[in-house]
């Protein structure tokens, strides 16, 4: 029976599972190999090591998504334009070993003369497409650089960045307000997350209200344990606030539990509903292109 | 003839000008010893180190603005709560030696339950509204925390901190922008940086409006030259997004030329027009407030 080795490589990790005929996850690895720490020309060297084991199977094919696909990755897959469906990023991967490993594009569209790009994320998209088992929908991947997609019929029309994550990071370690911010260990404290999302939503922007995560340290109105949350909130809030969200909106968020779970509170100060798929929906788009390829795969 | 030393003293620097009895400069200095520099117990030290020769002057009377008021600075003033006037602010000096050296108490506020604070800018409002022969006006005070002032009857009626010196500085030096973006000099690109604010403003934030940076970059639209000031325009533009400007509103812009010369531009883009004033309010600030204090001042 043939095997697909699905691949998520991205900028700071490199995650695999290989899958059997019905997409099932047989086996699971990551590794600290991001790009950023991948030589140009030795990755080819680091696939090895990390996947050689797997690939010596008769018949496994292995799909990647994911920053490997970019200028500074393992071979460029030029992005392909927006709109863009199963079947047209399929017929655009890059291969790096004819038949046996080819590399996913990634996406590009453009709003009012600004381009905007994603490289992985559409795999998610479409994954998530194939386990909830719709074609249209809008949908977000909360993250360093969150994404939030619009789906019509089965193809990504457009989608745009919100750079919420490393905003977050930036204010949490570099920022004048890193100070009052003690370390929480990833506790969150609902509370006061809620009202930074709040205070966010009915805000001006993230300029002037993370301000207040100073000024509430200052006044001893909120206890310092409390504001990492509180930003957290405030930051989440800013992206959520930005979104065109009709009343009684249906999000669908893709992520790891720890990420979403904010989302989906923080979505429902707006009244949008929340369906929540997790990471695993990388493993189900890879699948569900190397099924659309056709090179010799035994469904 | 009495003379007024006049102090600010920052988080980063230290400045001094001695002034006569009409207000007029008589000499300036500046020092790299903002209150950060400070060890707790050091600032007499450090005072009498930058200023000691000119206190020596029979009649001379201190008066220093800024965080030198704060918890970690040479003694607390605490903050005066807006409505605040020249009297207000005057009557609530911290003496740190009776009848000679007092410090400028900074300012609250409160909207919708979230406090704000400002220490020095009130010094450097109440200069502007002197240099201007103003009562009323809306002033901005543009820095790596920027104050919007509302003034009515020379009184500080409210205000708000917009953290866009900082976010300029984070996304500049921390961020993944930050390796697209070359040192300029502090050379403007007007029209890269006009860009920016055009996108700002009719954008729906930063946390989507910066990732435009890394695009432009990756695409080849913009030269990387031209980036930072574009950046600059981006993040200021947010800024001004963010004020409620009716028509033809009139804007007070102050500080040093290189920054109040941006806003100018940005604040055109809403149709505001602006005044400017130099960095040197301060001084007249303190000088007016030296005036209300009556102790044995010489007019």
């Amino acid at each position: 029976m043939k095997q697909l080795l699905a691949v998520d490589w991205g900028t700071s990790s490199l995650r695999g599972a290989l899958l059997d005929g019905q997409g099932r996850v047989l086996k699971e690895c990551s590794f600290a190999r991001g790009i950023l720490s991948v030589a140009p020309g030795d990755f080819a060297t680091v696939f090895e090591a990390c996947f050689g084991h797997w690939m010596r199977a008769a018949g496994t094919f292995c799909l990647i998504s994911g920053m490997a696909g970019s200028q500074q990755g393992w071979q460029e897959a030029p992005y392909c334009a927006c709109p863009a469906g199963f079947d047209k990023v399929a017929s655009q991967l890059a291969w790096v070993k004819a038949g046996r490993i080819a590399i996913v594009p990634g996406l590009s569209c453009e709003r009012e003369g600004i381009p905007d790009v994603m490289r992985g994320e559409e795999t998610q998209v479409f994954g998530a497409l194939q386990l909830l088992g719709i074609q249209d929908g809008l949908l977000v991947l909360p993250g360093t650089h969150s994404k939030w997609v619009t789906v019509r019929g089965g193809k990504i029309e457009n989608f745009s960045t919100f750079m919420t994550g490393e905003f977050y990071a930036l204010l949490r370690q570099h920022s004048l307000l890193a100070r009052s911010l003690p370390d929480t260990d990833g506790e969150v404290d609902w509370v006061a997350f809620d009202e930074g999302v709040a205070l966010a939503l009915r805000g001006t922007g993230l300029l002037q209200t993370a301000f207040s995560v100073r000024t509430l340290s200052l006044f001893g109105r909120m206890a310092a344990a409390r504001l990492p949350s509180y930003l957290s909130g405030l930051v989440i809030g800013e992206e959520i606030r930005a979104q065109p969200l009709p009343t009684g909106a249906q999000v669908v968020v893709i992520g790891a539990q720890a990420l979403t779970e904010r989302y989906e509170r923080a979505l429902a100060q707006r009244g949008a509903s929340v369906q929540r798929v997790g990471a695993d929906a990388s493993w189900r788009g890879l699948w569900a292109l190397a099924q659309t390829i056709h090179t010799g795969w035994d469904t």
